[in-house]
């Protein structure tokens, strides 16, 4: 897990001793995104601001209010965070500086006296509903779901003096079941228990994070047009420099139907050649390309580099013809 | 715009003078699913049924007790509707026999003698206040969102007896804040005026919409591993037959982050043979291939066909390599 | 090696008992072209003619005078011989039914009581020469070449009467060397020990040698136009299901510099699922395509064959679009 | 058509006032080889020297024994000319400079007397021959060939003292008819009226012709492995960047069937980016690639360059990637 010590993508490095990091994070307390906040930094180090919502949360570090922001991009079982891979994509440059993986188990709470059989009403997020769907089926069946902004929100509520919250349990965290001090009627809450959420710090540019050799590039690209063959090009120009994807997800323009975008994670870092030769093709052949950061793998795996596309290789290659372009070497073999 | 004529994709075509159609759709009255329903048939002529949700919807008629259900796929804004990809995806087969485009613009309604510039707090879907976020904050800035379970929902709390509902005012179906007799504060709200919801009329497998010439064919298909190449291999089954794609989404398989299925609007009909040869295709080269149907576009768009793609091409190869085959010609030319 | 046994590729196969088959080949006796001919029959059991040129061997079969032509289609060192290829390519149609492989290494062979020392002019034709001339400037620096129709031409002359032949040895086969009685100055002569010529055994149209697992599809293309792109969607017809090469050989389609058309060499058997499917692709895609034989190879080497394109893959994929065709089945998993 | 004026190529420029430019071609006088010569100087203007063959021709140049070698490397007929392609493919580098097209038909001649209806043998190189088969056929009916080293030597034996030169006429060219003073039996001789044979000025590596616009660049490259897989990512290293071919052939590489190098004429000139950015992917993905000289195209024709693909769009992505590098931009939009 990676620890802020404030080498890189710190926006005033040189001015760091002198004051504490600002981060933001999509509120309120008790959130899952309070957990992956809780990995880089701590209360002592920093000073730590929750947000209402995802795009509150960049854009204060966009107007300089904050240094990062911690906000979710991706869950395994929902898929990615359509709020944040727009809000990055469009608007004052912002880049990935780091990410953290949280498991996502839920707890169902309630104020003390509640019966598990007694629960016909329960509040949380929707995407937290959705991920618990098969698990209200099985336990308590016909319940209902009381949307919530967030499922902190529906713990708060739970825990307020309001008489009449308009349900009976919440689908939260332990963490904020813990902090509300509800009671917990079932732990462990999940579809899938291997789900997942990923989490991002947010800076604005400045000095990337350093190559570690287990990192990601994430780009946001536009297809010149939305033919088969169009994708296939904008494939390529990672296939034929050996970057594989971990992950690719299309969003649609929003000006009709049938036009995307597609934010991808590619594996690498910009300092590694292959990833530099794929930006400078995905340059030439889609109308857009936005890269959102190279920073370090939160589960540290390195990429397979084929044979052909190491640093090595592509200076060899360069040197070459070079040299072929001075008239002073001709052969290649 | 398709009309239910009992033609295409009619689960008991052979009953249909003797009981009426039964639709389900994702309710509840008033939602824009409600006005995409009503393009294809009305009150008059079939049992219309709302459902509290899309996989509600779809096991009804999975299991026999509804004919078609109507429950949207895809936003123009937020992209596909991951509960409608994900339970089409598994389970029992279903296909799509239809498709409907509907513009979503939303009004916002409140109870008489509310004004505008008293409004506070407004409760709508979360996928309708992500489409109108921009325009509260230039017209209502610092208003906050109460989410609802459906944008019709909002709207029948707000007509309802309730004291106190929680939010000054609900942004719905203009249909909706008439149904529920509303006074508008605003019509028309919507960041991008041009936004569409696409909507699809399901049911159970059975005779196929027949080809019209402009039809679509909606796949999701699994790759056989996360490699950049293994996305390439999948897209060239098309590519190489000229199937023109109008439509992907990558979804995430759910068991560990990086592994994706993709759900697909290709351009063409089964029973066109460059769709039949790219299904064969994509079943040699992807573990997983599931067929939701073959149906005519809703704009009526035909396909450009590529040069050596047309159905008489493939007739003409394979009859070349039967004759092969029996020993009795040689020559392709 | 194989053996003619009269079940694969006979036209007349049903006359067998009443004739001996009839072989024409590239000529004169003594040829290494003769040594590939005894390697699949005998004067004991066929009729054996040599004729003067390619052309004449390819045209008697043609002209159903003859059953059989053997002739040479490539050489290690040289490449392929154009006049073959060229000649099957165009005109009525042939195909190839067997290959034979014949190491290619020369004697050097004079009149009686002439020294190594003494030879100053060599004849031979001038693809011996060219496989030879390392070994000429090594061991007869100075020596030059008289040309000859053939090897076996140049011994003939030799051995004649003629009192002035206009040089003083030729390079020929082992074979000849022993058929003209000449004397033997250096055995073994090649430039690259490893040198093998490859011919093919041709036939007029009709029932294809069965597939043994180890078998090769030899085709003529042309394509669409001369750019890249067009030689690129020729070779992934072959690539996207699996169908490896063991030759490619560019031509010049002869009336513009530019144009090609390729001759190719594909591992495989038309038997076999994965090269008619290939075949239907080419068929599509390229404006000629002619099929020249599947065969068995002569070294015995069998295809790797690639996951998703055994024929029972294809057969799969197959039954499940007829499957899906006739509204019967609808997953593909 | 290009003049030689000493500024491309030359390896000796700064003396160039002091000493004339010394060729040697493949003779002897006659061929079309010194009319393509002729092309580019004149005996007036340089030192011309006919060498036996091709070998010796290029040996002379990298022995610095003459400044230029022309040859020919191609006819629209028989393909590439082999021993120029495997000889220029290994050992000490050489480059070419330019590139002459010169129309291939034959003069038919003979001594004083002699009627066309009296020929029976022929005298000619093997290449011409195979140019002229159908013509022969035609109009002297089972005429025999007699192999000469070369056209030119053919019509040099008729015009000798040699009593019995073993054949009746000579298939030249008509510059050879007249030097040797033979009488004409039949003009414009030739199967294909539009064959053309293409003629390279090979030099010493050194400063390279400049580009003109319209220039073509000649690679060797081996494959990786003989599979399909490789010939197709060699291709899309051109493919990709917009990079046409005008020429491809395979040549065995001869220390076995089924290996090959693959000799390419590519459109445009090394000092073109999407040149640089081929040869660069080639470099990394072969285990050989040679370069063989940027030049003139002699037919002037200009390639068409795709969007994406002209030297200011690779180098508008590589500053980006630079920028990037550098921390100060991020955004590619």
């Amino acid at each position: 897990m990676e620890r802020d010590t404030d080498t890189a993508g710190t926006p005033a490095a040189s001015g760091a001793q002198e004051r504490r990091p600002r981060y933001v994070y999509l509120g309120p307390e008790g959130t899952f995104t309070q957990a992956a906040l809780l990995q880089v930094t701590s209360p002592q180090e920093a000073d730590l601001q929750p947000c209402p919502d995802v795009v509150t949360a960049l854009e204060r570090v966009r107007a300089g209010e904050a240094d990062y922001a911690v906000v979710p991009i991706e869950n395994s079982v929902e898929g990615g965070v359509n709020v944040t891979l727009d809000t990055l994509s469009t608007g004052t440059p912002l880049v990935i500086v780091g990410e953290m993986l949280v498991p996502v188990t839920f707890t169902l709470c309630a104020r003390p006296g509640t019966r598990l059989e007694d629960v016909r009403r329960i509040s949380t997020h929707p995407h937290a509903w959705a991920q618990c769907r098969r698990w209200i089926t099985q336990h308590l069946d016909g319940a209902t779901h009381v949307p919530a902004t967030s499922t902190a929100a529906a713990a708060a509520l739970l825990a307020s003096d309001e008489p009449n919250p308009g349900f009976d349990a919440a689908l939260c965290s332990e963490l904020s079941a813990r902090q509300y001090g509800l009671e917990v009627l079932a732990a462990g809450v999940a579809d899938n228990p291997h789900a997942v959420t990923r989490f991002i710090r947010v800076a604005r540019p400045g000095a990337l994070p350093g190559p570690t050799g287990a990192d990601k590039t994430t780009l946001m690209v536009h297809l010149a047009d939305n033919e088969a063959g169009a994708l296939l090009s904008m494939l390529e120009q990672f296939a034929t420099r050996g970057v594989n994807l971990s992950r690719i997800e299309s969003r649609p323009i929003g000006d009709s139907l049938g036009r995307y975008s597609f934010s991808i994670d590619a594996e690498g870092h910009l300092a590694e050649e292959r990833v530099q030769a794929t930006l400078i093709g995905l340059h030439r052949v889609c109308p857009t390309v936005r890269f959102l950061g190279s920073y370090p793998r939160a589960d540290g795996r390195r990429p397979h580099v084929r044979p052909g596309t190491y640093d090595a290789d592509f200076r060899a290659a360069r040197d070459w013809v070079s040299g072929l372009l001075a008239g002073l070497r001709v052969s290649g073999d």
